[in-house]
């Protein structure tokens, strides 16, 4: 886990049916709120369906390179209709068991990709999800109750030699007993190395930026893009059933 | 990972400093957006501040018991305060930038449990943290943008051997290139060797209830509850600066 990096080349080997199941089987093993285990993982490895998700996730190449695209989705469902099928009354269809949900379906991701990196697997999260949830929704055919919250790629990398991203110091993330806030000395300690690396360096460079916050803010991540992905996100919960307020 | 379990009672073993910041050291390899890595963990040691929290998490004895509770953290602040000291506009107040950074916060948590448990360590979440989220930013002393998403007591466990807790069949849990609805029947196969469990028998004999369905819908997670929390958790995220439509 120390030297993992994330892979987006894969090689042709195939991840076989087997082995997957074995690392998801071992995945569910993670903790799940009240052991409902309110999630679905929906498993694509026909390239026709690969190609109708890859638009959503901007064409990032690794959705169609991959072996398999996994997609974690939050899912009331089933569990509700269980629920119905038990004279039972369900009351999931609300922020907090979306919130509980999408929480399980996280932990439930993040335990596949550790055991999938463990045997050799190469994992890749495609942050692009909660962008375009609705027509993830559309393609992969969820119903009411069941919304996608990542995607990750999943295959046998080319290469484990690239050199490992950098991580802000940890001492900038963990506070004790209480969050102890940043004034402008600890800012420029934390991001110090990070704003010194070469490549950011040319980042800021080759954009025409004077900071490398700039290059976040102006181009990576823009409120003007943040605030339109909130509305189609916050539409894709309310089609598929969840009352916000 | 296939045979851990979620650990409430913790020896009188200490959690050392040096090994805690290892294992959070690596758990923030995992993948996070962007690498803007928009989270931060609060380490609860000082038996006041459990004491403060405790009763907001429902007086589950672990944060009490544990040598250490970790609050991990979506938190846009210390990015946000980066932006501003760089002279770049940040435009993470929004519903967008809260799930992805809220998906990363997991992530990191995930990756901390499962690297803890690599080394011994025994782990519970606590799924409260977004049921009282707000007074959890009073005891933490939580800024605008930054808001509790998940708690984890950790600490050296007094016994493994308790029995595994079931879970579902992965054919009930995996879909094939699209969601494949469930009818009575897969409902009832699903479900059955859960509702056939001894204890949860018992569950439902003690409570005078007549299915297990009716445990989750009538007492531990009933609608009621899951509305009233859904209101606070937006009061949460709403208090915190977060701007949801």
């Amino acid at each position: 886990m120390k030297t993992r990096r994330t892979i987006r080349a894969y090689s042709d080997q195939i991840v076989e049916n087997s082995l997957l199941n074995e690392l998801l089987t071992t995945a569910c093993r993670a903790s799940n709120t009240g052991n409902m285990q309110a999630y679905s993982i929906i498993e694509t490895r026909d390239p026709n369906q690969k190609n109708a998700l890859a638009p959503l996730h901007f064409n990032q190449s690794q959705i169609t390179q991959a072996s398999v695209v996994l997609t974690f989705c939050a899912d009331f469902n089933r569990f509700g209709k269980w629920c119905s099928f038990r004279k039972a009354d369900p009351g999931y269809a609300n922020l907090q068991a979306l919130t509980y949900s999408s929480i399980d379906t996280v932990i439930l991701a993040q335990a596949f990709c550790d055991a999938a990196e463990a045997k050799g697997l190469g994992i890749c999260y495609l942050g692009t999800t909660t962008y375009n949830a609705l027509q993830i929704c559309e393609v992969l055919e969820l119903p009411k109750l069941v919304l996608p919250i990542v995607t990750v790629t999943v295959g046998y990398p080319t290469s484990t030699t690239e050199p490992l991203t950098n991580r802000l110091p940890l001492d900038g993330i963990v506070h004790h007993e209480t969050y102890q806030d940043y004034n402008r000395e600890d800012i420029d300690k934390i991001y110090a190395e990070t704003e010194a690396l070469p490549e950011n360096k040319h980042f800021v460079e080759i954009n025409n930026k004077e900071t490398l916050a700039q290059i976040f803010t102006d181009i990576r991540y823009t409120k003007k893009d943040n605030e339109y992905f909130s509305k189609t996100f916050l539409n894709a919960v309310c089609q598929q059933g969840f009352h916000i307020s």
